[in-house]
């Protein structure tokens, strides 16, 4: 099962493709990145066909966002809004199921404490998914760490109702 | 000249179509409504689908967007950038113009003073528009008033251009 996570962002927006299972591992992570210099609507444009061309190669069955924090900018919380819209757009026209995480579960459920700091949770994805690094840039790991939060739930959830089917 | 207005919301999305010109008249006015109890992604879909047919339908030249207040409310600023940024990807995405006015410049262009109550909106919409009564219902009103706004601004810009290459 694949499944793609989303760190939203209007100039970058973070992706990871993570297959789930026993030992979960990454296909493919990246960043999609727009023009500064492009006005809001073109640069939503390339945000949904970018996320589009993802959903349309992998075919994940899921797609799990990380939900926006309150920035204490309201301005900025409101273009990161726009952001999120065409995405969770892109993921509900594909027919995907959406989970949308906020940043403290990620961090829980990556690293085992929502206070954790960035490197941790790099650091960790790193571990869960056996690679040498972490991924880079940051967004893309930001975009990994959904997708793995949400491979680790579904995961939890499957083991459970396994469980629940042996005691009856 | 078509000009497709939208005042954007996530539970209900105003929009008015305006002919432009030396008297500005109103084709059509309405509201897309979304239900409650579905999920964000879904509503959001919903929102896209009424303003692409509705760019479909009618070919307007340009969009005029109500743009977003900050409300007090961060998490409701937040949920409104969605709708925006959903309504603007729809507008990019079909090739049309797409202006954004605050709402203190549609007041101002509507009523003449950026201080001027919804009431006050609505009847010089009526007037300017030679209809009987306010477009119904408010939201849908507040649509008609982001288009109606484009076309005076248009309209000003042309006689300007006109007055400039006739002193020339």
């Amino acid at each position: 099962m694949l499944i793609l996570g989303i760190d939203p962002g209007t100039a970058v927006t973070g992706y990871g493709v993570v297959r789930a299972g026993p030992t979960p591992s990454l296909v493919e992570c990246g960043v999609i990145r727009t023009k500064a210099e492009w006005p809001l609507p073109r640069r939503l444009k390339d945000i949904a066909e970018g996320v589009r061309e993802l959903l349309a190669r992998h075919r994940p069955q899921a797609m799990a966002v990380e939900s926006a924090f309150y920035a204490k900018n309201v301005r900025t919380t409101l273009v990161l809004g726009h952001a999120r819209g065409v995405i969770l757009l892109a993921g509900e026209e594909a027919g995907v199921e959406i989970h949308e995480y906020p940043p403290a579960e990620i961090k829980k459920a990556v690293v085992g404490t929502g206070a954790a700091t960035k490197v941790q949770v790099q650091l960790m994805i790193a571990q869960h998914l056996r690679l040498k690094s972490p991924p880079q840039p940051n967004d893309a790991a930001d975009g990994v760490a959904a997708a793995l939060t949400c491979a680790m739930r579904l995961g939890m959830q499957r083991a459970l109702a396994r469980a629940r089917m042996v005691t009856r």
